[in-house]
C-alpha cells in the first residue's frame, strides 16, 4: 500500500489517457474531481491486489456515457458517491475497496474520488488494460463475473440497480439509461471479492500508468523526446506522424462515433491515415492497408509535447505521432477477440497482433521506422 | 374483503377493458394469467380501502410497454412476480397488498396473479379510474407520492429498481428499459401505506368493473342490448356508430400510437369519427368537431356484443358503437388537466367536461341522440 499524492495524481492522469486509445473521457476532468476530493479528505491509499484478502469486497466505480457531453457537463462528484452508495446499499454488506474499471483518461481518476471521500484504499488494477467503450469489455467479463447488481446515477439525484443474465444486458440497459440522464452518468458495477480481483483483472495498471505519466514529465524536462518516453514505457510502435485533417463526430446511442484523418508528413507526404473510433480508437487504415486494430492500443500523442489526444480533443492541424501498443494477452484468445475484436465492431478485417504486423513489415511501417526505430520494452499490461 | 372466484374474474376482466379505453393491454392475456394462478394457488380475497391500516404496505404491480407486442409475447407470470419480490427486497419490508395500477384490460387483472401466487389480498381500488399510457398520470401523483423505489423485470430474467427524484423521471426509464426489454416489462411501483390508498387512490374501481362487466353478461343472456347496460352501468354517453375504416398503428418509442377512422351509419351516413390514441383513445373528432377529449374516457364497444375492442383488436368492417364517460373528477383539476389534459398530448384543444358537450349538444351529439338517447346513471368512478 503506499498513499497517492497531489502530483502522483498528476503523473496518473496523463498516463492513463495513453492506455485510454482517446477514450475514457477528459483527463483533465477527471484529475480536477479527484484532486478536490483528496484535497478535502485526505490522500488516497494504493492497494496492491495481492494486499486485498479473498473474501474482500471490492466495487469499480466509472463515469459512462459520450466523452463529448462529459465535458459539456462535468460531474459535481456526488453521483459518482451516489451510485457507489446506492450499490453497496443494495448488496447490504460493507465495501472495502473501489477500483478503475478502465484504465481511460476519466474512468482512471475518477475512483479516486470516491476512495478519498469514502476513506477507502483504491486497488492498484483495472478491467481493461485500456479503455473500451462498452461495460461488458473486461478481462472479468472473460472471467464469469457479472457486472451486475449495477448502480447508475446521475446529476439531479435519480439513481437505479439494474441486475441482469448477462453483461451485454447490463450494457444495453445502463447505456439507455445513461442516454435518458443526459447522455453521461455514475455507475458503480462489477462488484467481486479479492479472489475475483486477483484472478480475473489486470493487476498494476495503475502504478502502469503512474510510470508512463512520470516518464512524459522527466523527457519534457530534460528536453528529450516524450513520445520515445512513451514508447519506451509502454512496449509501443510508432505507425504514423502527420498533421491532422478531417475530424467527424457524431453522438449516436450515448456513443461518440467519428472518424480522424491524419495527413502525412515526412517520408508519409501525401498518405493519409484514418482512425475510426466509438469513444475509443478501434482500427487504424491508411490507403487500405490496416496498420493496426482493436483490441491492441492505438493512441495519438502530440508530436511535441507527447500529450495523448483524446478523440474529442482532436482538432485540424494538430501535429501528432500514432502509437499502438500490444493489449492484454486475454484479448487475444477467441473470447476475447469476441468481446473487443474487430469484429464485433463490424470491421471485416482478421486481428493480427501488433508485434506481428510490425515484424511481417509493410510500406507504412517501413517508413515510420524511417523517423525512429520502434522500440518493445515492456508489455503494457499484467 | 370478499373472495373473487373465477366467475368474478370474468366480470371483472369484462368491465376493466370499457375503462380500460382501448389501452391497458388485451383483458383475455391478463384474465388467463389470473385465472392460472387462481386455480393453482386459491381465489383472490379482495380488500377495502377502508379496511387497510394506515401503515399497511401496499405495492401496485402492472404491465408496462406496448399492448401491441404483449399480444405476441404473452408473460409467463413469474416475471411480474419477480418485479413484486425485487421492490420488496429492495424496500426491506413485508408488503401487505397489492393493487392495480390502472382500470385497464390487463391491468385490472394482472395484479390478482400476484395476490393469488403470493397468498396476499388486493385492494379494491386503482390509481387512474381507467387506463392512461404513462405511468406518472396517476390520481396518487397529484397527491405528492413517488412511484419510485420501482421495480422493472422482463420475462428472461432481468430487472432492475429505479429510484428517481420525480414520476415523469421514472416513467422516462421504465419506457427505455421496457423498449430494451422488448417493449413490453412488469413493473412494481407506487409503494405506499395504507392512509396514502386510502387518500390518494381512485376507490373501489374493482368492484365497479365487475358491475360493469356482470350488466354486459346479463344483457346478452337476457338478449337486450349490451351497450345501454354499458351507459346504465357507467354513466356513459353514446357518441357514435358505424363501421371501421381504416386503422393506422405504429409502435413507437414502446406505445402503440395510431388513428382509427369509423364511418357512421344510419342518421351518422357520410359522416367519419377518427379516433387517436396512445395505448389509450385520446380523442374523438368528426368532421373538425371535437366530441370528447382525454381525461374522459373514450371506448369502443361491438355494438351487438358490447364486448369493448382495444386498440389493437380494433379490424376493418366491424360494427361499433363508440361511448364517452366521465373521468374522475380529480382529472378535471387544474392540475389533473396537465398531467392528462388534450395539450399533455399534443392536442390544441380545450378540455370540456363530455357532460357538457352533451348539454350543449351539437350536430353530432343529436345524431347520436337519434338512435338511443345516452343517459347518465352513475359516475364511473369514486
Amino acid at each position: 500500500m503506499r498513499q497517492i499524492t497531489d502530483d502522483a495524481l498528476e503523473e496518473i492522469a496523463l498516463g492513463a489517457a495513453v492506455l485510454g486509445t482517446g477514450g475514457g473521457g477528459d483527463p483533465y476532468i477527471g484529475k480536477l474531481m479527484a484532486r478536490s476530493a483528496m484535497r478535502t479528505h485526505g490522500a488516497v491509499d494504493l492497494l496492491d491486489a495481492a494486499e486485498l484478502a479473498d473474501d474482500d469486497l471490492v466495487v469499480p466505480t466509472a463515469m459512462m456515457g459520450a466523452p463529448t457531453v462529459m465535458v459539456e457537463k462535468i460531474p459535481r462528484g456526488d453521483e459518482i458517491i451516489a451510485a457507489f452508495k446506492a450499490l453497496e446499499k443494495y448488496l447490504g454488506e460493507p465495501v472495502r475497496a473501489t477500483m478503475s474499471a478502465e484504465a481511460g483518461g476519466l474512468n482512471s481518476t475518477t475512483p479516486f474520488t470516491v476512495a478519498a471521500t469514502l476513506g477507502i484504499p483504491l486497488v492498484d488494477a483495472d478491467m481493461m488494460g485500456r479503455a473500451f467503450p462498452e461495460l461488458q469489455m473486461t478481462t472479468s467479463t472473460l472471467s464469469g463475473i457479472s457486472a451486475s447488481p449495477m448502480a447508475i446515477a446521475d446529476e439531479k439525484g435519480n439513481h437505479a440497480i439494474i441486475n441482469t443474465i448477462g453483461n451485454k444486458w447490463t450494457e444495453t440497459f445502463a447505456r439507455t439509461l445513461t442516454v435518458d440522464m443526459g447522455c453521461s452518468a455514475m455507475i458503480a458495477l462489477y462488484a467481486m471479492t479479492g479472489k475475483q480481483v486477483k484472478e480475473s483483472c489486470v493487476v498494476g495498471t495503475i502504478s502502469l500508468i503512474g510510470r508512463i505519466g512520470a516518464a512524459i514529465q522527466r523527457a519534457r524536462a530534460d528536453h528529450t523526446d516524450p513520445v520515445a518516453a512513451v514508447l519506451a514505457s509502454t512496449g509501443g510502435f510508432q505507425i504514423w506522424h502527420g498533421k491532422v485533417g478531417d475530424v467527424q463526430r457524431r453522438t449516436v446511442a450515448g456513443f461518440a462515433r467519428g472518424e480522424a484523418a491524419i495527413s502525412g508528413t515526412g517520408p508519409l507526404e501525401g498518405r493519409t491515415l484514418r482512425i475510426e473510433f466509438q469513444n475509443e480508437f478501434l482500427i487504424a487504415r491508411a490507403d487500405g492497408e490496416t496498420l493496426v486494430t482493436t483490441p491492441d492500443l492505438i493512441t495519438v500523442l502530440d508530436a511535441e509535447t507527447g500529450e495523448p489526444i483524446t478523440t474529442e480533443g482532436l482538432r485540424y492541424g494538430f501535429r501528432v505521432v500514432v502509437i499502438a501498443m500490444p493489449c492484454d494477452p486475454r484479448w487475444r484468445t477467441a473470447g476475447g477477440l469476441a468481446l473487443v475484436g474487430p469484429s464485433y465492431f463490424g470491421y471485416d478485417t482478421a486481428y493480427v497482433p501488433i508485434e506481428e504486423r510490425i515484424k511481417r513489415g509493410n510500406g507504412i511501417t517501413s517508413l515510420c521506422s524511417d523517423v525512429g526505430e520502434p522500440e518493445r520494452v515492456v508489455g503494457t499490461t499484467g
